[in-house]
């Protein structure tokens, strides 16, 4: 189970690394792998639902066992597939890259986080920053 | 009517079938003519909203009176048709193979099964293989 | 986590039980630690939707961390919250005895089993049941 | 608008609060005026939907423009109505004491906190512990 010491670390160190790179404002939601959100912030200056994009990020991930990225590529090629699955799991999946699988060393899944605000590519290397900073292991669906 | 003996020697099959030919770990829901789940089964190791794939396919192909395969091909071609009756069903219809009818050698409808977690071929063919071996009938939409 | 095999030993010996007490039909859920679905049975002669009040006795109880049966306390004692905590978990949670909690001889939440098709107290005898047998601790809440 | 500086202020200090009066795991969350949320944690322990219930105490207060505590008093003497409203605003409003409004000294509102997990005055003790820290003025409904 994703402790709160460790969502910690990995929110503090992606919004670092969002400041120090200039990123626009983010929402941040890291989820364990229940399901259930860990932890959440939302940067001054982010529009009304931004957070929901974040959330569908991480969840979309969790829900099918894959990161973001990977949704994105079926998104391409099977959007028939991925709108089904967006309906199927609840309305929260947001197939675009950003959404990261959390793991640990040995590859038990722990959870995901997902970004939103900035290019998919830069909410990813935010969330990348974050989970390498907590020791873990991230997966994109690259 | 379905019977649960029937949906049992159907489940067994179907997971056995799985696990001769070396697939990755499944989700399979079995419902009846009604579209009220009669058996579910979730093998160790598959992600948190897979069974809402697996019943999504069952479900689609019994709201539609049609197997998933048939599903696939009308989303391919009428996307516009799918997406709108997937909301019309209520969120669970999901538009690939691996959703099978259940008919009696009359071709009367007991329900159909939904097998998630392969390729879809291979969904597919786990959930014919557990039909055939109860004596009665898969329509995948073929 | 909870196991196929440990779900697969509490389903088979819960509809043993049954069985031996002369219960009528059931229906029966084992949900996970993440609320996912591990394995679900409707006996034959099971009405509509009584799957999604099995369904809901367990995801209730899971939802909320307690047995079903201190959450039907709660519906007498304070309806305005257990109502309110039905809709913000989705809709899917049943305040009466037979949702049941499962864990492991640490304490370790693994899951939760729902039983719907007899009196209340019969239901949760038989989930009770398949817990021992599984060499489960469960809590129903009491 | 709250700012994230102000909602990091108060979800530090009602965490700590919590934790040097010996409560149990809490889930806070906090929304902006908008209802969106800003600022999200789970401590380690908590159930599956907590975090849904803290939710639903903030955004029942933001909703209605009250605290939830005075919505407590609304569903023990009007229950019809706070049954109602909690359909009409979509689900997420917890009608027991936890959800407090944020206002600056002018007494605009700039949004609200939900705590769960502990007793609902506890939960309410947490989250005035928060806003005071923050310099701002909480509104419990009391």
């Amino acid at each position: 189970m994703l402790t709160l010491a460790q969502a910690q670390t990995i929110m503090t160190t992606a919004l670092a690394h969002a400041q120090s790179a200039g990123f626009k404002p983010l929402t941040i939601a890291i989820l364990d792998a229940r399901g259930a959100q860990k932890l959440f912030t939302a940067q001054d200056g982010t529009s009304l639902k931004r957070g929901e994009i974040a959330i569908g990020k991480a969840h979309g991930a969790v829900a099918m066992g894959i990161g973001s990225r990977a949704l994105h590529k079926m998104a391409l090629e099977r959007p028939y597939f991925v709108e089904a699955a967006t309906h199927a799991v609840g309305g929260s999946l947001v197939p675009v890259p950003g959404g990261v699988l959390i793991r640990d060393a040995a590859g038990t899944l722990l959870g995901a986080i997902g970004v939103s605000g900035d290019t998919s590519d830069n909410d990813e290397a935010a969330a990348l920053a974050g989970i390498t900073a907590a020791g873990l292991v991230g997966d994109t669906g690259a």
